[in-house]
């Protein structure tokens, strides 16, 4: 596909209510929304690609609000703001500065002045991180209306509890690219499983984002883990009901070589069971900080006893003719090499070190068009002036 | 007013004077080079609202120097230079390396090779903040005269001991709003008083500003605190000669309750006594950090005997009609909210979010208007210019 | 020499290899390369006093990433980046995470999605900041290869353990200005001296990249240091070899007053002693941190007993006229002053204050030069297009 029949696509798509709109859940949005970001996500990079400039903001903040450690997360979403003219200005402000509701309201007043996007992490407490986003847009939405904030910048949700849309997206962009299609994910198997790690609390927004987002296009997803990894009930539900109306499956079983068997696409990463963070939840929010170490030190005894929970050459081999896609949203446990037992065995992870940093490498884009679509009432007229006014990125 | 009016009202004002100059203390500046900031901060803001670009840099970059915590000072200020076109760079640097002169200049210097604005905030030791920023102006233009530099960055007092301009000038605009134009704030009663607050050591260049700046307006102003609760002499004496010049009137009592009676404007905060902070400067110059912890425990002990010191909805009632504008620069110690007791009670801070928010929104654009006038030799046709070129600053 | 003089010069050099192309080590590039990469520095140099724009960057990131502290080159850095249009993006990342191969790979494909260029500053270990920076260029390669990044990220060293060419070309600017052209640098008695400080394991890449560098230029180079603070061999080697080359020539002593005798530039500064530094690494590299604690305690030690290697009065009065350059990449151990006995005396010092902090102010230009050479194919033309444009860079 080319630029022309990016623009056609688009074209095609219902997605106007993308338009000053948030992003905090892929389920929150129509099939046609999500296509219309993957879309632009390769219509930009396109851009670059030809070194046009993609640039809508002649000024204008992106504020990067981390309530967690990032790398990558973060550099994606600062390549995606200056690749649309916006300056990021970081928030680094001590977690329990805005620990209660009155000064998460004034916080994203205070922060979001002349800001046009928000972009926050917030995966840490289980019911916490969903709840915080939609009080912040909620609160710059009613700022905006007071008069104090002369726009309403819109928020992108760099990974919460409950979702991390823009690592479900890239990773559904890369298996786009490598099938030749979204239609050609219709139908194929896709095994996301637990794998052990030997580190603690790695959150479920990954795999949660993972079945909420394949199965609506029509995959044959499996989740499967070890008894008590189970993830949240209700992205479960909302799997299953994506599921029947995608025409595609999902099912969730406790046997790592079944989800692997025959599959198309495998993407074993280690998590933190959900009954168990939400107990941690709980004890942050009495400061039972003593309860909060004995329960890492239980988890971590818990995932040793799963260390067969791990992707080998053996298991490779009995996926669809031996080759399936691996996943990962990275950085890997991987054994022998950043850890003594990890997630994945370091030949099969070597293999697949191009296609997992493709996966990665959308990322940027992805947000880019989250963003893009949030900001500009008829992408594909703006996509298509940015294309003819050719403007160099980099003035060679 | 709408944007024509302010250029019209630019146009009578003598500001020319603020090109190429510092801003430090707003007594050093005439009337009318206040009346030219708050005018061209309010043009900014319609330029803005507007979606115009009013970008006068093609690169360049603001330094932001912060000697203490800040979370909206900077958002404030990392706005106003990516409104005008420069990206912020931040100073990191522990207190220890910038201790004596020397250093101070070699800093300067070094930080400031393509510097075009430096916001510097250091208000922890009094008689020292003022004292540095003059410095570090003092040595960038001399850097500037002997070719190290090639341009002469301007100094922005993000606050010191002394006077927190960019906060004044913002209460000072908020009002100007409230009252439909800065001729109606003679003759007010306006309550700058002492509240209590359970942490320690706030700076008194809120007070301080408030004093030294609305006095010129020909405001009835009243300064309340308990008895050892002094701010700077050298800044009442100011706040006195203003007030014989403007018409206005200077107070000072010891009774809350008669400061806020009658009161159009009422701005309750806390602040550490200037003798105390003095003793504390002398204390860390001789590195007697015993007598420092000492010293803020007799602090606290003393703030506890004056929990009275509270703006309640009883002494609201008091005031002008019962509805004076409540003020503060935020964060706020709200009673039952961030803290047991504090400086307001919350129904009172609550009734006056949205003001409150209001009022802290001017100061990305104060910051900005002293940027520009600092840089523009010709603001009035600077502003038709942005005005008429009409660049879109979102390009939707 | 005017702007014209400039392109005329650059003309007349051979230098498209740099286009495109890593710069890690001066030595590795040609007499002409190092003379494109001066007369472009004292270009956009004469650019931006013209206040014309020199951006040729619509959007871009630059990312710095140090393994070490950093003041002044990090600003140099960030307003080079600035200067021609692209915004940084620093890695703060903890040295452990990128302790093995695998994981910089990773980082290098990670962190470079969008990036146009990567400022790295590896100093800590021998053997190891070189390696790192030549792996880390090599990784984003085969990124770019393998289609992974849109763009080869070229690399600038900004320190490493063998060369600082970033601090050489600055000082090597300097001496063509204060001498009146590069070549009135030919035969000239050139210092680089040791000299004691009360500080431990200052780099020796600064005493490496000025022999490295000014024995070609055609100077009488003289390396004085004690016994026991030798430098590397190889670069020994690479000054032996440039100096016969050139004409110049290049002697070891380890007699202070007879490396300063006649001198034109004396370069007085402290580094730690290389076998000492190898000593170190390797300690570190079995987690052997007791033995580094003791052996740093002996290298304190050990400078303690030349405390008489510092830059007197009474030694610049033994140089060329009493008159030669005094040089340090600052900041220096100044006796009296920054600590009780350093580097050199207050008077030096400040005598020579101007000229150093000159010195420090084409660190700036020349990274600039070295991206803008990277980056642009016919620079010569590219220049006249920026001059002729002349679009303002602050439009007041």
């Amino acid at each position: 596909m080319d630029f022309k029949d990016y623009l056609e696509e688009l074209g095609k798509l219902e997605c106007k209510d993308l338009f000053q709109n948030d992003f905090f859940l892929t389920w929150d949005k129509s099939d046609d929304e999500l296509k219309a970001i993957f879309t632009v996500a390769d219509a930009l990079r396109e851009l670059r690609v030809n070194n046009k400039s993609a640039k809508i903001f002649d000024s204008g903040l992106g504020i990067s609000l981390f309530r967690d450690n990032s790398t990558r997360t973060r550099f994606s979403f600062t390549s995606a703001c200056n690749l649309l003219g916006l300056e990021v200005q970081d928030l680094d402000e001590a977690k329990s500065q805005q620990a209660h509701g009155e000064t998460v309201k004034e916080t994203a007043n205070m922060i979001s002045f002349m800001a046009d996007v928000v972009g926050i992490r917030d995966d840490m407490y289980i019911g916490k991180g969903h709840t915080y986003q939609k009080d912040f847009a909620d609160y710059v939405k009613e700022g905006h209306e007071d008069g104090v904030l002369e726009q309403r910048p819109t928020i992108v949700n760099l990974q919460c509890d409950i979702d991390h849309p823009t690592q479900s997206m890239s990773d559904a962009l890369h298996i786009i690219h490598e099938m030749g299609g979204l239609e050609n994910i219709k139908g194929k198997k896709i095994a996301m499983t637990w794998a052990y790690s030997p580190s603690y609390g790695k959150p479920l927004s990954v795999p949660q984002g993972i079945i909420g987002l394949l199965t609506r296009l029509g995959a044959e997803v499996v989740l499967a883990h070890p008894e008590g990894y189970e993830v949240m009930g209700e992205v479960e539900e909302i799997a299953n009901k994506n599921a029947q109306a995608s025409g595609g499956s999902f099912k969730r079983t406790n046997d790592m070589a079944e989800a692997f068997k025959n599959a198309d696409i495998v993407y074993p990463k280690s998590w933190a069971p959900f009954a168990a963070m939400e107990k941690r939840t709980e004890f942050y929010g009495d400061g039972k900080f003593d309860e909060i170490d004995k329960l890492e030190k239980e988890l971590l005894a818990q995932n040793a006893q799963h260390k067969d929970w791990t992707c080998t050459e053996e298991l490779m081999a009995t996926t669809k003719a031996g080759k399936a896609l691996y996943m990962h949203c990275l950085p890997a446990d991987i054994t022998g090499v950043s850890c003594d037992e990890g997630e994945v065995e370091a030949s099969v992870f070597d293999r697949y070190r191009v296609p997992l940093y493709k996966e990665a490498s959308y990322k940027p884009y992805v947000i880019a068009a989250m963003i893009f679509m949030q900001k500009i009432k008829n992408p594909k007229d703006k996509l298509q002036e940015l294309w003819d006014k050719d403007q160099s990125r980099i003035n060679e």
